[in-house]
């Protein structure tokens, strides 16, 4: 918690206020990425300007957040807008705008869910507990990196050896700093937090930038809140570089091990 | 090719005539579905109505369709909008309607390709040959099914034998009856080209509907149409399946092992 509002960083990143048909919200410097803000903290919000609309109903199955424009510091509108209803689903159309210009186009859909068979076929990776794992240190970092606690399993740039490995991915137990209880939204933004595949890949930085994110929910909202202030478990990698483009593969994990969101993003990189 | 028109199905499924700033486009009989046209089809309408529009520039990299309520059969309108442009990409938000309500919504990402250091992560799946497999019987099945060369590796529903099975993926070369090359559209429509994963699942039918599709396409057009006429190995797994929905996870590779693009897709089912 901050001192002074007594509120999480995150839920301050995330506020929005209503003013009209749009939510404003504005930048916050404790999600700074390296340009702009930390795209898994907009994703969030965009769905927290859903989620917060009167006509809302139902939870989150499918969220795509095409990132057009890097956003500037400051404040930023987001207007959701009701496309379709059905008994069971709702469509929903959203742009983040900043000074008039089109910086976000985000679609989500809603759904009632109801008790039914159901089955897990992935596997949750065997990997050691987040308490027998140190948690990287985050100096030198953008400043979003450090409202994360991440004990990295496999899977870290190896800054000092630059050279291409054959296999990118990450697996990595996470959760916010200071502790939060799991949402929907702090689970949006997990999907966006790790190292770009290509750093991990090439073990060297380079200019990236996500172009699209895709998040699918596999838990309901009541199954995602149970895990509370506990660590939660991320795994990511990629099947293709190429061109200019890369995809970012993931799934994410309860600690108890029920699979709540897969994830795919495509991201640029500059060569 | 059809008789009376020298046209493909395919591509007089998807063909469009522009009224004012909208497409004008019909189902067609031959990709007919249980309730109303095969989606697969539909989102390649929608990414052709942006490939067609005179502000289009570059290929798509990322097309997310969400399918709000059953297409009835006759005309629909589709209405492109470029939400943003920068150097090197396009955002377009896309909505299909009938009657004046909206049917779908949809965004794409278009992009200018660039040659960099490239590599694909992902293993092609090694499976027989196409030539040496038999292609599936399509009598008794929906007419887009018979659009299509199926020749299924592992993966079909065993309707006689219904039980759970612990792995639902399938493994399936593909391409369009009649003939047709390999381009972006019929690619996007055969991300979507796989009996559902709960029938294989559980060897049995039932109601089901796609909510949420997404393509990420990892390959150029000229990589794309160089396929040619021959079969692409098509692979879709699911990793959950929970109160009511589940997802479709996919790859689809060119004969010669190039990755051309990964799915996933939300799916809703009864029970």
């Amino acid at each position: 918690m901050t001192k002074e509002t007594n509120i999480h960083p995150f839920d301050a990143a995330i506020y929005l206020t209503k003013e009209n048909e749009k939510y404003i919200g504005k930048t916050s410097d404790a999600y700074k990425n390296m340009i702009g803000p930390f795209g898994g903290v907009t994703a969030a919000s965009l769905l927290k300007a859903i989620i917060d609309h009167p006509e809302r109903k139902g939870e989150p199955i499918s969220l795509t957040v095409n990132f057009a424009a890097a956003i500037k510091d400051g404040k930023f509108s987001i207007q959701p807008r009701l496309r379709r209803s059905t008994r069971t689903t709702q469509h929903w159309y959203v742009e983040l705008k900043q000074k008039g210009s089109v910086s976000i186009t985000a679609t989500a859909v809603l759904v009632r869910r109801k008790d039914t068979w159901s089955e897990t076929e992935a596997r949750m990776p065997e990997v050691p507990l987040a308490g027998e794992l140190a948690s990287i240190p985050v100096e030198g970092l953008p400043a979003w990196v450090g409202q994360y606690d991440m004990r990295i399993v496999k899977g870290i740039p190896d800054l000092d050896n630059p050279k291409i490995v054959e296999d990118s991915t990450t697996l990595q137990w996470i959760k916010d700093v200071p502790d939060r209880p799991l949402d929907v939204f702090s689970l949006t933004s997990i999907c966006d937090a790790f190292f770009p595949r290509i750093f991990v890949k090439r073990n060297e930085m380079g200019l990236i930038g996500t172009v699209s994110l895709t998040v699918h929910f596999h838990a309901d909202l009541k199954t995602i809140g149970e895990n509370g202030e506990r660590h939660i478990l991320a795994k990511a990698w990629a099947n293709k570089f190429y061109n200019r483009f890369f995809d970012q593969t993931g799934e994410v994990w309860s600690e108890e091990g029920e699979l709540l969101a897969t994830t795919n993003q495509m991201v640029y990189f500059r060569r």
